[in-house]
């Protein structure tokens, strides 16, 4: 089961509703328990009529998160700190994806803010120093994943200290059509792709566009 | 005339080399005359026999800069803000395009160094206020630019506050073989394809691949 954390906010309906048309158990995640249900209401509208409805379950992010084996961070960056604080019982040693990118505006530009750990994602590792943190999904745009069926044909870096936790991450985002993982190697490294979301943001604007990246010049597997 | 500062590195050479092939007079920029003209030898010697080989010249940086209509800065970036400064008064209102990346390294793993300015084109456009900066050409690997005669197939993300002088290096960028010029927006923007090219090098140890980007999702020219 795949827990979304702020699952209500465009990323987490969009991974979610991708996942479960995937064959993938999702639980939506919010404070509030209406909200949730909301939310699973928009995700089941969009999926085919039949099974796949039986997979999206809503619930308040504490239940959501100990009914996952794998919780996915989709909240805004203003509130990530203190929401992974307050679920950091509940959470543990699970493995946790964080999608989070430490974005503001100055006027219509899409910024980067500097974030005192290094990265979103290694803040969330020193929150939650038990947990396997996985920083992936930063340059997947939230309206292609939920208002389209497309195929994405994008990249998404995945980066980690943990091998296992990196690996299992890479296959799921495989499991969206069209996605391709990209090693992206260790949690530092997660900078990248959460600030280069900022970029493509500005992308879009300039082009009245959904943009993700492709990593050109991989055409072999990782070594080894 | 094209005039690298700083010309006789692997992007310096990688680039000169592109655009001499697409009929482009260069002057390679170094801080010895003889090691110009090595690097003249060394594009000459890559370039099919023939008119080409008139097109690439060498100088010292100051004349370099001099004969040359539009500069590329193509130093290491512990040498920008030094070198720049010295030839602030050769440089003038030229158009200059910065290519230099904030890289440093911990261990093996590429990092992104904090740049006070926001950007290494930022701090050249402080240091050159009657210059008119883009950033550009930051992802594009050097090596693939010269050892290879393979068409690039990659995006060059184009940064600038002057809208006349980022057109003029979208319009050059897409000159080389297989690149797709992308208006990235204001110079303070350079920042991100400058950062992530410390993410591609990360990528290029594990693959062992010599990678570059394409941004998806673009699938109309620029509004008016």
């Amino acid at each position: 089961m795949l827990a979304f954390i702020g699952g209500t906010g465009p990323e987490g309906l969009g991974l979610a509703y991708r996942f479960a048309l995937a064959g993938e158990q999702v639980v939506i995640g919010s404070r509030s328990a209406e909200r949730a249900q909301e939310a699973v209401a928009k995700i089941r509208a969009k999926l085919p009529e039949g099974p796949l409805h039986a997979l999206v379950h809503g619930a308040e992010n504490p239940q959501a998160v100990r009914m996952g084996s794998i919780v996915l961070v989709t909240v805004p960056f203003s509130g990530h700190a203190d929401t992974l604080a307050a679920l950091k019982d509940d959470i543990g040693d699970k493995l946790v994806i964080d999608i989070v990118v430490p974005l503001a505006f100055e006027g219509r530009r899409a910024v980067a803010v500097a974030v005192p750990e290094g990265s979103v994602a290694q803040q969330a590792q020193a929150i939650l120093p038990n947990a396997r943190v996985v920083g992936a999904f930063h340059n997947i745009d939230a309206h292609e994943l939920f208002d389209s069926d497309r195929s994405l044909e994008m990249d998404v870096i995945v980066c980690a200290d943990d091998a296992e936790a990196k690996q299992k991450v890479m296959a799921l985002a495989e499991k969206i059509s069209g996605v391709r993982a990209v090693d992206g190697g260790a949690l530092a490294n997660s900078r990248f792709p959460e600030d280069f979301t900022a970029m493509l943001l500005n992308i879009n604007r300039i082009y009245r566009a959904r943009t993700g990246i492709k990593i050109v010049g991989i055409n072999r597997p990782r070594p080894g």
